[in-house]
């Protein structure tokens, strides 16, 4: 905090801070009940350059939820812990107009957000196939994809190559550790629909290999070159993360609008 | 190849085409004695919009081997292959100027280059723990990082926090397979000196985990709050993606140029 002060004050700035609060154990962050909460609060109070502005959480211990009363038991931890964490600063004469949750599961299975002004949940825009494989959404849900061609066939293999490779999907693999493992991404003709058992097997930096999850036979004539196929990804965020836009289509393949990303971190 | 030439010619633009050759077997192309190769070459000599530029390989093999020997005998695999197919094409009268190789290692230790016009090797210029971990450099060779701060500790799991997760580091995780695997990097001072078995162990999207590889005690003193560190990277190319530009720095910590990348596939 200090550093920042310091550096905010030479540019003649003020930063906005919200002090990240453990609602679970699972990263990071100081817990309501943790005497640094106020020492926290009043550091950044009393600082020049920097305003306290609230409290952020992110229950990303929702992830691991086995099902929906699990997720929905989560919400409400994450819930209590950022709304008791803003009381007890105000509560101290502390600022905290901010109180900020946030993980996908939780925002979409909540069932009370008292006290809660603000929610950060990323994938919940596209949801993604880590999302469905945690019974969040469905497949046909997913409203991201990545479109690709087919390139190549190694059919001694059994490999359909396309020109997605983790450069365009991310290296991201979410589903490794659920029940159903995806590879890198789910495969869809032109229209979104699953090409069925078909999936991102592994990556390279501009190739991706696409094969038959159970070893059966593909369907060479269906996958001819050139074939334009998308990929759902394990990771909405992730995959997003590599574009600089978004090309958005409604019922066609038609381009309605373009949507330009802010992208780092 | 006739989709991309119909659009090519309704944009009056053409296409240089360079014909993918397998040299390894690890992914995708023709092989060199394969009739395919000329017959593609023939199909693009022939078709408006686009036209024959030359042959590429990428001895994606090498990155599998075990000693530097291993390497330089795939070297002159990938050398010979792509100059072979060089030859074949303009022997059935095609044009062939460019013929183009590429993986780090073998251009690294190659002997040989004789009829090679183009490498295209990505890692090259910086190098990675994943060379490092080939024998191909040193670590203290490496000269890409993310600089990174650190932000948290949770003392009781030995966790340091840093500011760095993987949309800064990645996902790649291309030493998990090595000798030694190094999580998502190795953890360096500001000036670039690695910090005894310090590795980032664990990402999410913006908070990365730092831990001692060996489950030995933190300095926590020495990681407090606010020290500047840098992050070694698995695969330059995946943690360089991350981002829009590089800042160049020479001997200080003074940002001496600022160099904007390309991004995209």
């Amino acid at each position: 905090v200090l550093f920042t002060a310091v550096q905010a004050q030479e540019k003649g700035v003020t930063i906005p801070v919200l002090i990240e609060i453990d609602c679970d154990g699972h990263r990071s962050g100081v817990t309501p009940d943790d005497p640094l909460l106020v020492e926290i609060g009043r550091l950044v109070e009393n600082e020049k350059g920097v305003i306290l502005r609230g409290v952020l959480t992110h229950a990303g211990g929702s992830y691991k939820s086995k099902s929906v009363d699990d997720i929905r038991r989560m919400a409400e931890t994450e819930r209590s812990a950022a709304v008791k964490s803003a009381e007890i600063l105000r509560g101290h004469g502390l600022s905290c107009p901010v109180v900020s949750i946030g993980s996908t599961p939780t925002v979409t299975f909540a069932r009370d957000f008292t006290g809660v002004s603000e929610v950060r949940a990323g994938v919940y825009l596209f949801q993604d196939l880590v999302m469905a494989g945690l019974g969040v959404c469905r497949i046909e849900d997913i409203a991201l994809s990545v479109l690709s061609s087919v390139i190549g066939h190694r059919k001694e293999k059994g490999w359909v190559i396309i020109d997605a490779g983790w450069m365009a999907l991310s290296r991201d693999r979410g589903t490794a550790g659920q029940k159903l493992d995806q590879g890198y991404g789910v495969v869809c003709d032109i229209d979104g629909n699953p090409i069925k058992d078909l999936i991102v097997k592994s990556t390279n930096q501009e190739h991706g290999v696409v094969v038959n999850r159970n070893d059966q036979d593909i369907n060479w004539e269906h996958l001819k070159i050139g074939r334009a196929l998308r990929i759902l990804p394990n990771h909405a965020c992730a995959t997003a993360a590599m574009f600089d836009r978004y090309h958005v289509i409604s019922g066609s393949s038609e381009v309605a609008d373009i949507w330009y990303r802010i992208n780092g971190w």
